[in-house]
C-alpha cells in the first residue's frame, strides 16, 4: 500500500468524479463522498484498511473540463494541501465536440488539454507525496467510433503527461474493455458515459489495483 | 394526400411515440399529443391541410415491446376504430437483450417479435383504410454493433410484414442514416434511442413523405 | 437556402419566442431552444439540411415589448455576434393595451414602438449577414376586433420598417389568416395569442419558407 | 328578497361555477364555495341578509357539459333537496365544438343540449321553491363570430325552457355586454370564457338582481 | 360617486388589505390585487362603474403596522402619486400586544400609533383628491374584552384623526356589530381578524357606501 | 400514582388530541404520539416515571365529535385493550354549530352528545383499570359569549356522566381559567381552540395532577 | 467461485438489504438494486466476473423480522426460483425490545425467532443450490451492551441453524468487529444499526470472501 | 423561584437547543422556539407561573461547537440583554472526534473548549442577573464506552468553570443516567445524541430544578 497512516487522498474530476458528492466540502457525514467510485475507493479502504485512516475529499464538479479545474485548481487542490492527488479529466472537453458540434467554444480541443494539464501537473507534483492520472474514457467498444476515437487520443494526452512527470499512470479505457468484452455498453451505462454501480467499482478496483491495495491483506 | 377529410390517425408504439401524451386518452387539449413525433405530424397536417380535419391520437406507452401491445391492442386499437393506423414497435424488445441481459424474461426474441407482430397487422389490417409499419431504429452509425445488428433484424421483420400484407413500409433508421453521415449520434440522441426535436422531426418527416404529404400544397 | 456552413441565426422576441427556453443561454442539450417555432426552425434545419451545421440561439423572453428590447439589446443581441438575426415583436405592446387598460406605464403606443424597433434594426443591419422581420399576430379573424386591428397597425409598421431597410419581412398574420379559414381560432390558441404546436409550425413554415428552405432538397 | 329565511340554495354548473370549490361537499369552512360568482352570492347574502341565514352550496364541476350534470343530477340535485336551485350551463358543450373541432363526441349539440335541460328542468321543479337558469355567456362583443353566435343559440334555447317551465331566467350574456360596451374582452377573461373577479361580480350581480336582493335594504 | 374617470385608488394597510395580493407591483393580471376586499373593492367598480376606468393598487403587507407604513410611505405611497389613497391600519399595534405579550418592542402603543398616523395623513392629504381612513377591527362582540377595548380604543384615534384633517372616516367595527347581531364572531373569521369573504365584503360595502357607490347606478 | 406497572393508556379525542399523531398505529417511534397534550404526558411519564413503563397511545381524530368516536370506538378502543383509557371531546359538537350555522346535520347537539357519551362510557368502563373523562374547553375568558357558555354547558353534561359513573373528571376549563386570568387568550390559542405548547402543557398537568403524578417522586 | 455461469442470487432481508431498491422487482436499471451491500456484491461480481452473467435480486423490505419473511415467503422467495438465496434478518427482532420496549406484540423474541427461521431454511433448502445464512449485528463494541448481547444471542441461533443445515454461515459481526477495534461505531453508523458505505462494503466483503470470490482472478 | 417578572431568558446551544426553532428570531408566535427542551421550559413556565411573565428566547443552532458559539457570541447573546443565560454547548465538540476522526480541524479539544467556554461565561456574568451552564450529554449507559468517557471529560470542564463563576450547574448527564438505569438508551435517542420528547423533558426538568420552579406553587 503506497498511502500512509493518515494520508489526505483528494480527487478531481467532472461528473464522473462528483456523483452528487456534497458541496463545497467533497467530505464529511451521509454520503458526503457522493454514490461513484470516489465513495467505493474510501470505502474498500475504510473497510480494508481502517488502521490507516485515510481521509478521502471529492472535489469532482459535473461538467467540468480541464479549462474549468484549471479556474477552480487554487481553491480546491492547492488550498487543500492534500498529500495525494487523483486527476480524470477530459470527458466533457471530447464530449461537447459531439453532442453540441455547433457550439465551438464549449470545445477543449487537444491542445489546449494538454498544455492545461501539463500545467496543473507540473505545479503540483511537487508539493504531494503521490499523484495519479487517470484516463477519461467512452464506453463504446467499437475503436473506429468517431468519439471513442477521440477520447483514446486524449487518453494518449494523459499518457504521455504521466510519463514525462513519472506519476501514476491508470488507463481506465483499458480498465472498462476487458468488462466490454463480456457486457454490452448500454449494461454498464445508459449514455455510454455515466457508469451504473457496476462501472464505478471498475474504476475504484483500477484506481487500487495501482496504489497497492490487497483486498485480502497478508 | 393519402388521408381523407375526417380521418382519424392513430398511433401505437413505445416511448419514442408515448413522449408524455395525456393518458388515457391521447388526444385533446394542451399538449395531449405529446412532444414527439405524433405531435409534430399532427402540427404539419394542421398547419399545412387544415381543411382535411385529420384527428391524430397517440397511444404510445413507454417501455412497450410487441408483447405490450398484443396486451391492450383490443382497447387501445380495435375499440378506438381509427381509419389509419401507424405502428413502430421493437427498441425495447431488443434493448432488454442488451442492457439487462441477465434478465431473460424481459427480453422478447425475434421469433415472438415476428409472430405477434404479424397476429397484430394480420387482424387489423381488414378494419383500416390504411395502415403503416415504421421499423424501430439505433442511433448508432456502426452497423457492426451489436444492438445496431439486432435493431436491423428487427426492421428487417418489419419489411418483411409489410411486404406481406402490403401496407406501407418506413424505413426510420434508413432515414436516421441519412443523417448520422453529418452528425454524430449524441447530437441527435443522448442515449442514441430517445431523439431531440430534431430527430423527432427526421421520423415525421419519413412518415408524412409516405402518406404523400407535401409541405409546399399545389 | 440563405444561411451559410456554420452560421448562427439568433431570435429574439417575447414569450413566442421563449417558450421555456433554458435561461441565459438559450442555446444547448435537453431542450435548451424551448418549446416553439424556435426550435421547429432549428429541428427542421437539422433534419433536412444537418450538414449546414446551423447553431440557432434563442434570446426570447416572456412579457417583453420593444422597450425590453431595448435595454438588453447590447448584451442579448451585439454581443452575441450572429449571423442571422430575427425579431418578433410587438404582441405585448398591444396587449397590455387590452388587457390592462387602465394601467397607461405598462402600454407600449405605436409611436415608440416604431422609433424603437428602427433605432435596434438600423444599429444592428451592419452587423449581421441577413435580418428577418417578423410581424407580431393576433388569432382572431375578425378584422374589425379592436385588439386585431391594433396589432395590424404594429404589423404594418414593421413591413415599413422592413422595406426602408431592405431585410427579410414575414407576414405572420398572413401566415395565419389562411389556417383561420379553416379552423376557428381556439383550435390554435387558448387565448387568441400563445398557439398549440400547430401554430408554431405555421410560424416556423414562414420563416423557413423566407429563407429559401425546402423540404425535399434537390 | 325572494329567498326565505333557512333556505338551502344550490348552484350547478362547470368550471365558472366550480371555481376551486371544495369536493364533494361544496360548503363548509375555508373557502369552500370557490373562489367565483357562487362564493360572491354568499358572500352579498350573508353581508346584507345575515338573518336569513341562507345556505349556499356550490355543485359546479369544471369542464361539465349537460351531459354530465344529467350523469349526476340524482346525486348532486336531487339527494342534496335544495330550496332554491340555480343552472348555468352550456360553455363546454359549444367550446368544445370549437376548440377540438375533430372530436365529434365530446360535442354536445343543440339538440341533445335542450331535450337534456328540459327533462332536468322537467324533473327538478316541482321538488324545489323556486328555479333559475342561467344561460351560458361568451366574452366576444362579435356577435358575427362562431363561437358567440352559438353560443346565444344555445341562451335562447335556456329562455325557450325558461319561459316553458315559467322559472327565473337570467341572460348572463346581456349583463356581459353592458361591461363590454366599456371594456375589451380580454380585460373580463384572459380567454374569453373563465372571467376575472370583475367578471364573477358581473354574474352575481346579476343573479341577485333577479332574486330581489337589495344592496341596501330599507 | 365621488371618483372620477381614470382616478388612481391606492390601498394600503396590514394582512387584511394584503390578502396575497401581487408583490411588489400590487396591480395586474392574475388576480393580482389579492382576495381580500381590495380586490371585491375593483370587482364592484369595474362590474358596475366601467367606463369610469378606476386604476385600483393594493400596496397592503401582512404583519405590518404603523410603523411598518412610515418606513415605506413614500415609495408605496407619495411615489405612487394616487388620486385617492385609503388607509386601513392597527390591528398589529394591538394584536401583538395580546399574542406576544411578553415582547415589548413588537407593541405599538395609542401614542406612537396617533401620532405616526397623523404624520402620514399630514404631509399625504395635500397630494391627493381623496383619503379615506378606516378604522382597525376585532371580530369580538363582547365590548368589554380587552383586545376589542384597545382597538376600539385605536378606532377612536382614527376617527379623531379623520375629523381634525377632514377626510372620509369609515368605522368598519361598526359595519361588522351589525352582523355580528346575527352571527357568531367565528362564522366571520377563523381568529376574529382575518375576515372570510363574507367579512371582507362588509368591509367593500362600508368602503364604497362611503364614497358614493351606487349598486343600481340610476 | 394511580397507574400500575406496564399499563396501557390509549387517549381518545379530536385535534387537541391528535396534532398530528401517526395514523393508523398511534404509537411507536419518531413521535408517533403527536405534538399536544399525549406527547407532553408521556414525556413526563417516561421521564419521571421510567420504571412504570406506561405504554401510551393516541387515537385523538381531528375535526371528530361524540358521534364520530361512537363510529369508530369498538376498532379505536375496545379492539386495542387498554388499561386506562382518556376522552376529551365535545370541542366540534358546539364549534360547527358557531362557525357553519347552516349547515344543521354538522351539529352535534346537547341531547345527542349526552346520550352517546353516556353509552360509550356505559359499555367501557366494565373493561378497564380506570377512565378519565376531560372536559372540553373553549379559551375564552367572557362567561357571558355564546360559544363558551354552550361549551360550559357540554362541560358539565362531562361531569354529570362522571359523577354517574363515579370515574375520574378533569376540568379542563377551569384548568385554563387560571392561566387565562393572567394572559389574554390569543396568546394561549391563535383561534381560541387549538392550545400553543404552553396550552397542552395546561392539558397534561391537569391530567397528571388527576391520576397522581408527582414531579418530585418521594 | 461458488457460483455457476447464470445463477440467479437472491437477498431477502431488512433495511440493510433494503436500502432504497426498487419495489416489487428488485431489480433492473437505475439502481434498482438499492445503495447498500447487495448493489455492492452485484457491482463486484459485474466488474470481475463479467463472464459469470450472474443475476442479482434484492428482497430486502426496511422493519422487516422474521416474522414478515415468513408472511412473504412463497411470493419473495419461493416463486422466483433462485439458484442462490441469502439471508440476513434479526436486527428489527431484536432492537423493537429496545426502542420501543412497551409495545410487546412488536418484539420477536427468540425462541419465535429460532422456529421461524429454522422451518424457511429447511422448506428452501431442497430448492437451491446455495443458501448463506448472515447473521445479525449491532454497531457496538461493548459485549456487555444489553442489545449487544442480544444480537450476539440471534447470531448464535443463526450458527446453529446453519450447521444444522449445512449451509454458508457468516458472521458478520465478527467481521464488523475487526473494523471496530479501529474506529468508533459512530464512524461506521449514525444509529449503530445501519451502515455507512464503508459499512457495508464490510458486508459484502465478507459475503463474497465465503463464496470463493477473489478480487485478482487467477 | 430564582427568575422575576418579566426577565427575559436566553438559551444557546447546538441542535439539542435548537430543534427547529424559528431563524433568526428565536422567538415570536407559531412554535417560534423550536420543539425540545426550550419550548417545554417555556411551556411549564407560561403554564404554573403565567404571572411572572418570563420571555424566552431561543439561540440555538445545529452542529455548533464551542468555536461557533464565540463567533455569534456579539450578536446572539450580548446583544440581545438577556436577563438570564443558559448555556449548552460540546455535544458536537466531541462527536467530530469520533464520527468523522480523520478531519481534525472539525474537532474541538478540550483545551480549547475549555479556554472558550471560560472567556464567554468571563465576559457575559458581569451583564446578566444569572447564568446557567449545562454539561453536554451522551445516552450511552457504559462509562467506558469512548465517547461517553470524552463526553463526562468536557462535563467535568463546565463543572470546573461553573464552580470557579459560582454559576448554576446542570449536570444533564446524571439526569439521563437515572432514566437509563431503567429505559435502554435507544429509548430516548436514535443515535444517542437527539433526544425523544420523553429525553428533552428530562432537560427540561433538570434545567427548572435547578432555578427553583414548583409544579405545584405554594
Amino acid at each position: 500500500m503506497l498511502l500512509s497512516k493518515g494520508d489526505k487522498l483528494l480527487f478531481i474530476g467532472d461528473s464522473i468524479t462528483d456523483c452528487e458528492r456534497k458541496k463545497p466540502e467533497g467530505e464529511g457525514l451521509f454520503g458526503a463522498l457522493g454514490k461513484g467510485y470516489v465513495s467505493l475507493v474510501d470505502a474498500l479502504l475504510q473497510a480494508v484498511y481502517p488502521d490507516l485512516a485515510i481521509r478521502v475529499v471529492n472535489k469532482g464538479t459535473s461538467g467540468n473540463t480541464v479549462r474549468d479545474l484549471d479556474g477552480r485548481w487554487q481553491q480546491d487542490v492547492l488550498d487543500q494541501k492534500p498529500d495525494w492527488l487523483s486527476i480524470m479529466i477530459g470527458i466533457n472537453d471530447v464530449w461537447r465536440q459531439f453532442d453540441v458540434p455547433f457550439i465551438k467554444e464549449w470545445h477543449v480541443y487537444a491542445d489546449e488539454y494538454e498544455a492545461t494539464l501539463r500545467k496543473l501537473v507540473s505545479e503540483t507534483k511537487p508539493t504531494v507525496k503521490g499523484l495519479v492520472l487517470m484516463t477519461p474514457f467512452y464506453l463504446e467498444s467499437n475503436e473506429q467510433d468517431g468519439m471513442r476515437a477521440a477520447m483514446d487520443q486524449y487518453g494518449a494526452i494523459v499518457r504521455k503527461i504521466a510519463e514525462e512527470f513519472d506519476v501514476i499512470f491508470i488507463d481506465t479505457q483499458a480498465a472498462f474493455n476487458v468488462v466490454l468484452e463480456e457486457l454490452y455498453s448500454a449494461t454498464l451505462a445508459w449514455d455510454r458515459v455515466h457508469p451504473t454501480a457496476a462501472g464505478h467499482m471498475v474504476l475504484a478496483r483500477a484506481f487500487l489495483d495501482n496504489i497497492g491495495f490487497e483486498w485480502k491483506r497478508s
